[in-house]
């Protein structure tokens, strides 16, 4: 039920016919409260969609209403046009729902620089609003799923409170603050203040470590909405785990089903001087074609993770680099050890294990395998 | 002829039995002097290769009599015994040719991890030695091929002295101060360090600006030896047009024979603060999977490469870029302008221009589509 799990939250997914498939396209969450105490984060890329640049003013106040999200077109790069249709896509929700345009966050995805055909959208948002549902929260993860295979979503349960969460994003999958679209949602007690925090620290080490590709999108968006219906108030610390769980699971969901992906892969970087060696370590593996290409050929080919970690300004000594690939030690010592025969990469989930003796630091990036099918989804795209 | 157009240069390729298919695998290029001066770059990889760091300490002194080159195996992550087996080499070529183990410098190329067999590759080195040969610059290209489908040379003239070259390299090219083996030599008279600062002023604008697929080898090694038997002395500034254009010429080959490339990509870069965003933005389009896929799908997708442009920290305003794909402007001030139509994309060359409006410098980053061959052929290379 994702978003809707928690109390105090409607939604709602329907067909506007911005796709082409036919498929459901536009998707609402409502806050009815008692509280809508909201925060967020957002791509770090500096080529904004109209929505991102809308929505990170809209959440400034510490209070959004609704959600209206749509797939089908990103409204990115469409210039102060795209920008007024966001705007008008925000004043339709709020005259629906009785409240303030700037009480209405919006999220788009889809392809780049094209307008998002408002004759289509603004019924749609009208029939969201008519369609709103305590159960709606299936309905809209499914509508805002664009190469997705399935709809991701996530209900993380406390004592008295939960926490839900909906997710898309299968390609240009590599945060820069947040990656993708996300709506979670919470009946917990909280300000903005208090979600804020709790939000920075779980992305940080969910969403910030997913690095599929290594594309930086123009519209992530991750936003927590709190309605406080449940009466109960957690701790900083408390809503921070459940918000980090939940994330956590929409990540693993999101790498599972990645653009053509055969392998889920974890790289563990452990021994670092640092979080941020280890970070940096990890996604350089991550994002090297040549590891990927070879994960996808079930070849554990260590030397070309080795050649990845040496283009890294992490601390470490280049013969004191430990290598496992599913728990096998391929590499001690920066040259070959146990036989990589014995590394069985016929699964679909692959851990890739470096050690670079250098502190006690630890960090783990999830990516995916670079595959036939990535290379044919991602030239078909637009055309 | 490539590295023996320029008189005083004798080379040879030959088959020590390093390749599976039987291929030439050992090359010699030898200086006969009169001068025996050197300069090489290497690769910024962290994990360099074994014959990596006994070049580097080689050409220290300014000297350098031979290179001896095989294929067939990098020699990379090999520890102690690998660099040991580095200098055996060494050491066998100059026994073979009357000089010191400290004036041959060595490259090795091919699979990272495992030990070069010593068994063959010593009698090859004789054999080398036997068929050293005046006109033996194109045996000598040959025998450096790896997943190469071509050699790759170049002859630069001048009045009364020339620059000649050979290189190879198909995967695992993105330069860090060099990208790949490659052997250049002339006739001109120079010293070591007027060499150097030739070198580094050409490879800074060539080598380091080819990004074929991000990814940085650790045995990335070229080499300029003169001999002075041109007796011909140019000024630094015409040593350095030279060497850069035989570099040039190296680069577009190189590119042009990337693995499983259907493209080759030059991303022009204009109307940047600084030459270094000029770089940075380029090699971030340059780099993007997204990017590259849409190239092989014929998509002039340009909504991704603007994506990519805003992952940098180069100066510019998102509403102020524009992007041509073979000359057509599909982006202005950072929206649609152009019918993306109108792009023809259907030939093996492919201009990707962006400008930046926010100064004079420039730059040109050379790359390649990402495509199923390249996934075929990196998935399948170790195993």
């Amino acid at each position: 039920m994702s978003v809707t799990t928690p109390r105090g939250f409607r939604a709602s997914g329907v067909t506007a016919g911005l796709k082409p498939s036919g498929n459901p396209d536009v998707a609402l969450v409502v806050n009815d409260g008692p509280s809508t105490a909201v925060a967020g984060v957002f791509t770090a890329n500096r080529i904004k969609a109209a929505p991102v640049l809308w929505s990170e003013q809209v959440i400034r106040g510490g209070l959004v209403r609704a959600v209206v999200l749509n797939s089908g077109g990103a409204n990115a790069c469409t210039g102060t046009l795209g920008f007024q249709d966001t705007h008008a896509t925000a004043e339709h929700v709020a005259e629906a729902l009785g409240t303030g345009a700037g009480d209405v966050a919006v999220c788009s995805t889809g392809l780049i620089g094209e307008r998002l055909p408002m004759d289509k959208l603004l019924p749609g948002v009208t029939a969201a609003v008519d369609a709103l549902d305590r159960d709606g929260g299936d309905a809209a993860a499914r509508a805002i799923m664009t190469t997705d295979t399935k709809p991701k979503s996530t209900v993380v349960n406390r004592d008295g409170w939960t926490v839900g969460g909906m997710a898309k994003g299968a390609g240009m999958l590599a945060p820069g603050m947040a990656t993708m679209l996300c709506v979670l949602t919470t009946d917990a007690v909280a300000d903005a203040r208090t979600l804020d925090v709790a939000l920075r620290a779980a992305t940080r080490v969910t969403f910030d470590r997913v690095d599929s590709d290594g594309c930086m999108s123009t519209n992530d968006t991750v936003l927590l909405l709190a309605s406080g219906a449940s009466g109960v108030s957690p701790s900083t610390a408390e809503l921070s785990a459940a918000v980090a769980e939940a994330c956590q699971d929409l990540c693993v969901q999101l790498v599972d089903d990645a653009e053509g992906a055969t392998k889920k892969v974890a790289i563990q970087v452990t021994g670092a001087a640092s979080e941020d060696d280890a970070v940096e370590v990890g996604r350089s593996v991550a994002r090297n074609n040549l590891v990927k290409t070879a994960l996808f050929g079930n070849d554990p080919n260590w030397g070309r993770i080795l050649a990845a970690v040496g283009t890294t300004a992490a601390e470490f000594e280049s013969d004191q680099l430990d290598v496992a690939v599913n728990g096998v030690w391929v590499c001690r010592a920066g040259a070959a050890a146990e036989d990589r025969s014995k590394v069985d990469l016929s699964g679909r989930d692959v851990t890739v294990h470096v050690e670079l003796h250098a502190g006690a630091d630890k960090a783990t990036i999830w990516t995916n395998d670079l595959s036939h099918g990535y290379v044919h989804e991602n030239s078909a795209y637009s055309t």
